[in-house]
């Protein structure tokens, strides 16, 4: 039987079409925007910044380009204070789970309701999780203010996405999608979302890595948001000890590439009922291969030492990921996580 | 590459869970009613409505058990008048789509919020979509008002579910998926909810309805949800045929069921995606063949001549339903209708 649940899956507006980024005026004039300051990334994020800035023309109070891998508290602060300077009264982030994920604590802390153009498959534009770093420290935190109110996808915006981004960024979306098959919070809408991006991803995210060409970079673009909304049931194992990894400053899509075809075999032993229908998804016999085997075609780090872990390290965040008391599906001791991350490292 | 599409999903609060029943006076707390008209058919329907109303306690305003199928609209104006006699702040429906169907009809008139505790697989709960007839006529129409707030799932409450009425009314919500397929306003969600319902239905539908065990029943009941959702996306050939010949007093459920292989074989010739799509959930090479055999071992009417349909009927239904201009995923004239119809006989 499906386990009891609650449903609350919070309501967005999500516009996809190829192009749609010239609907952002019209958009943000339907959130009632009139000054809202635009949110990217230093260099090419700008770029693509001063393309919004000119689409939103006089709903437009400039351009913000200081977002940083994992929300950084100080650039989340400059983030603020920009946004009071600018006397802005929306936020437009337009970029990956940088650029969204400093709109989001702006937008935590002024209230100011958030426009989202992903340009990656972060699939943070479809939570209101929000997660900051101060120092070795990530918190991750969910609050409403954070959720955007609007996301306009264009596949368009995706075109350029270098094959090592689109590859990590898409792993980054399956470990949401598998880990969402056991999370306490799940739901079958979860469920069913966490697997139909599953099945676009199997197909279309090699097809995008490989020839970058639109049809796949839609179907990803697509599959990042369902896999986003499955996202919102919460994380588990994957998830927690990817953060703590972060913590050290490891890059945040490629470690998750590295560590999901390791955690989800050692989980897949206790899940015989998402072992089943990722196998389906997936269609393969062994899921945990399948995604490892994807991972091995990828242009990126292949393992946790190529991206900066020290060694010694290793103790350190199997003990701080143990003392989560992670127990679903399978419960996640010290001597386990150890012995996952030295198979990655 | 997905079509271009805009995502609304409504927010609602779903509340699954065997024994959910006892839970519905907190959900309505949750809703402020503290005087809730609860709205149920005569007979069986009745019953449990007296229970819910004993449920509800010092929150209820009575119960008003004079739901029919296809909302007439003379029964429309007597809910209202009832609710406004019983000074409601709040409506509890519990049942099939005909006590939702008059919830939705009072609550369009009045503005109050309904709480659907639903007992069969209409899936009318998830939808803002309102049907009425007058004579032979129905209308639809959307209406936000219309779209309960919250849904309280207990699989218990469809235990006693006759097998014809479990079997009619999963096929019933089996059609919203195969349409949700190829509908216009199609989304990757509604896609992804179709789906997943297709799945459950076609391992647990043939259960519930030979056994009518407890997992069995859980499973169609989200599986009906899903459904529900799924139909927010619109309604196509199959729909408005069912809906027409609804006019000339044909049974909701039943007439769905019959006509759905004629459709699905009809229209799959023109939607190899559906069809693949379709085939892979249901594992079968030939889906409408599967649906068809799914109903030929059901206890319910195999065939339109069975369920009062005049044969000098079909001309006018061929021709009213050709007027609507159906063309997705394969235009329906009047000859196509015609013979359809005629199939189906």
């Amino acid at each position: 039987m499906s386990h009891p649940f609650i449903h609350d899956l919070p309501q967005q507006r999500v516009v996809f079409a190829p192009g749609a980024v010239e609907r952002v005026a019209e958009e943000a004039a339907r959130l009632n925007f009139s000054r809202a300051l635009v949110i990217a990334t230093p260099g090419s994020g700008a770029r693509l910044g001063e393309r919004i800035v000119a689409q939103l023309g006089a709903r437009s109070a400039g351009l913000h380009a200081q977002a940083v891998i994992h929300v950084p508290v100080d650039i989340a602060r400059a983030g603020v204070a920009a946004a009071r300077d600018a006397n802005a009264d929306g936020l437009v982030a337009v970029g990956g789970g940088s650029a969204i994920g400093l709109a989001k604590a702006i937008a935590r802390e002024t209230g100011l309701a958030i426009l989202a153009l992903p340009t990656t498959y972060s699939g943070s534009e479809a939570t209101a999780i929000l997660g900051t770093t101060e120092g070795e420290r990530k918190v991750t935190l969910r609050d409403p203010r954070a959720l955007p109110r609007t996301i306009v996808y264009d596949p368009d915006l995706t075109l350029a996405l270098p094959p090592p981004v689109t590859a990590a960024s898409g792993m980054n979306a399956l470990a949401h999608c598998v880990e969402a098959l056991w999370v306490p919070d799940r739901t079958p809408v979860t469920t069913a979302l966490a697997l139909e991006a599953l099945r676009r991803f199997a197909v279309h995210l090699p097809r995008a890595v490989k020839d970058g060409d639109r049809e796949a970079r839609g179907e990803c673009l697509v599959a990042a948001w369902l896999a986003g909304l499955a996202l919102g049931a919460g994380t588990a194992l994957h998830h927690k000890l990817a953060h703590v990894l972060g913590g050290y400053g490891l890059p945040h899509a490629e470690t998750h590439a590295i560590v999901l075809p390791h955690v989800t075999r050692f989980n897949l032993v206790a899940a015989p009922q998402a072992r089943e229908r990722l196998a389906d998804a997936l269609r393969a016999d062994d899921p945990a291969a399948a995604i490892e085997h994807m991972l091995r075609g990828f242009p990126i780090p292949q393992r946790l030492r190529e991206v900066g872990l020290a060694k010694e390290k290793i103790a350190d965040a199997a003990a701080e990921v143990a003392a989560l008391n992670i127990s679903v599906p399978r419960p996640a001791g010290a001597e386990d996580v150890r012995a996952l991350l030295t198979a990655a490292y």
